[in-house]
């Protein structure tokens, strides 16, 4: 591919989109200037050593618009999200930090409901909010509020694509979508009503559950992207093969439906309490029996395995016995759902 | 007073002063939800312990508009900003994150001279950016970019206001205002031009040379609101008083020229590299010597001491002979400088 350069001289919403011109937009423009080993893993956060302990360091803006939807608020999503990137790199999150970029004007009331939210949220998270910043901007500076968490956590186990092995089996703790389509609906563009609500919830303990089992290699929390970029992204770390089966691939009838009125693919839509998992064939049935023991689990499914052939791509096998290459997002398909 | 939610229903831009309004609304709002001992000490971070290591911990969103100013620009703030509310917690900087909130259309050089300039501060300052976060909003849901560091560094020595007592000193860096200055010029909304330059600067250094010294009870930048908010919080935190005396601050010409031409007091006017240190008085001497012998601090001055009397509030005895209570800032001089 030439270089992002010539292509886009301005950046795009879909160079936020999470998948492939996010990547490239972070190699050409960051990588080269930060060249160090932690970014370089590309993870969606970094493992430190502190005084002898690994510590797993994490940040994310969240955006999200509206800012209530079904299921959640940015608040919760900010202290979750932050949560679950920790969570899924074999850490314990403990403290967590809150930057608030506000636009001159916003409810007061508003911002009380999502502070609130936000309480609530590390607390069952189990996490602190320890530190924070405000800052209030002219109106049409921001749409009406924007977090930033950062998130700092115990690692308890290594994590890495560097051990996946072609025989490695992918599971995924339940269906795909609901996030990203009760965000969308909630914006009310659209001349229809749905039920479907956020699947948004904080993976630490179904992420712990699991991690005592050895054979556990990698996770992953397929937000902005969807299970497709996930998937890639997995796929290219390790230069092999993924290969899933459709019809094990939860979609509800209400994202199914959204995705047949606007032409939307589910393994693309972004979700907020789903974790794809790597794990060594022989232990995927107790994997599985203590992912579906806790209820943020209970639909999970092995969804396909890693190959040794397809050298960095995932392949697709459909319900009616196709097969298709599921290449990571490359533009977008909504903007601002994370 | 009486509660904010019967003043201000909406968020105005002084509640992003880092004055007595912003203030006000982390208590009302935040500290009422988020109540742990960690939030309560309204630091600008946090210390928190991980593995029997002490860990500081702080976040900040940069918003500052012209993102590009004499003397330095977002990205190189965004860094020394958080490597500096680290190294004045008496940690070492280490690692920092960067959470980036991109308008739609951006220049990609822009972005590219901002990571670039992200890079060196980081190489200048000797931390790492170890993790990162990019979102792109639709045109008008920023002021082109706006940018969150959190920052982690290892805990050197424990500071707090908590041992401060009367007869300690109170010790500047070095002159005012500049940063303000520089900024609100660079806005080009004036009809004058003038050469004050930011004093955008990473401090660790600086707070590392003096942390060595027994009699070095506390440090803070005194960035938002200026210094007059610095000393305010120092001497609410201790509930004594802080007397300092206007002829010992620096105010360079530039600086005391658009001072006097737009009507602003250079003590409530933001810094980003200096330094307010509260020292044993027997120590004085040395903490001087030591911070006027690094770069940074060679204007370094004793400007006022810590007063029985006066309950928490700060008085200003100035170059004529008089005495003025300075209060924190209450609204805001100017909007996002930071």
């Amino acid at each position: 591919m030439p270089p992002i350069t010539n292509m886009h001289k301005k950046i795009l919403l879909a160079h936020g989109s999470g998948g492939s011109l996010s990547h490239r937009l972070i190699d050409e423009v960051f990588l080269k200037n930060f060249n160090n080993p932690f970014l370089s893993e590309k993870d969606d956060g970094a493992i430190v050593e502190i005084g002898g302990t690994k510590l797993a360091f994490t940040t994310d803006s969240y955006v999200v618009k509206p800012i209530f939807f079904p299921g959640g608020d940015i608040g919760k999503l900010s202290v979750f999200g932050t949560v679950n990137d920790l969570a899924v790199m074999g850490a314990e999150p403990l403290y967590i930090s809150c930057g608030l970029i506000i636009e001159e004007g916003l409810d007061r009331r508003v911002l009380e409901e999502i502070a609130l939210s936000m309480a609530q949220a590390a607390q069952i998270a189990r996490v602190l909010l320890v530190t924070g910043d405000t800052k209030v901007v002219e109106k049409g500076g921001a749409d009406r509020i924007y977090i930033n968490t950062s998130g700092v956590g115990i690692v308890k186990k290594d994590l890495s694509v560097k051990g996946i092995e072609a025989g490695d089996r992918i599971i995924i703790s339940g269906s795909v979508g609901e996030h990203e389509v009760s965000v969308l609906l909630a914006r009310e563009e659209f001349p229809f009503r749905s039920q479907v609500t956020s699947d948004l919830a904080p993976l630490n303990q179904l992420a712990s559950d699991i991690l005592v089992v050895d054979g556990v290699k990698f996770m992953r929390d397929p937000t902005r992207g969807g299970l497709a970029t996930t998937l890639n992204e997995i796929a290219e770390g390790i230069g092999l093969g993924i290969v899933v089966y459709e019809d094990k691939i939860g979609v509800s009838d209400g994202v199914a439906a959204v995705c047949e009125l606007l032409g939307f693919d589910p393994l693309y839509l972004a979700n907020e309490g789903k974790m794809v998992v790597v794990a060594k064939r022989d232990c995927t049935g107790e994997v599985l029996k203590r992912m579906k023991d806790n209820p943020l689990g209970k639909e999970s499914e092995i969804i396909g395995e890693v190959a040794a052939e397809l050298n960095g791509r995932v392949c697709l096998r459909t319900r009616i016995g196709g097969t298709r290459i599921l290449d990571m997002l490359a533009g977008e398909q909504l903007p601002r759902i994370c």
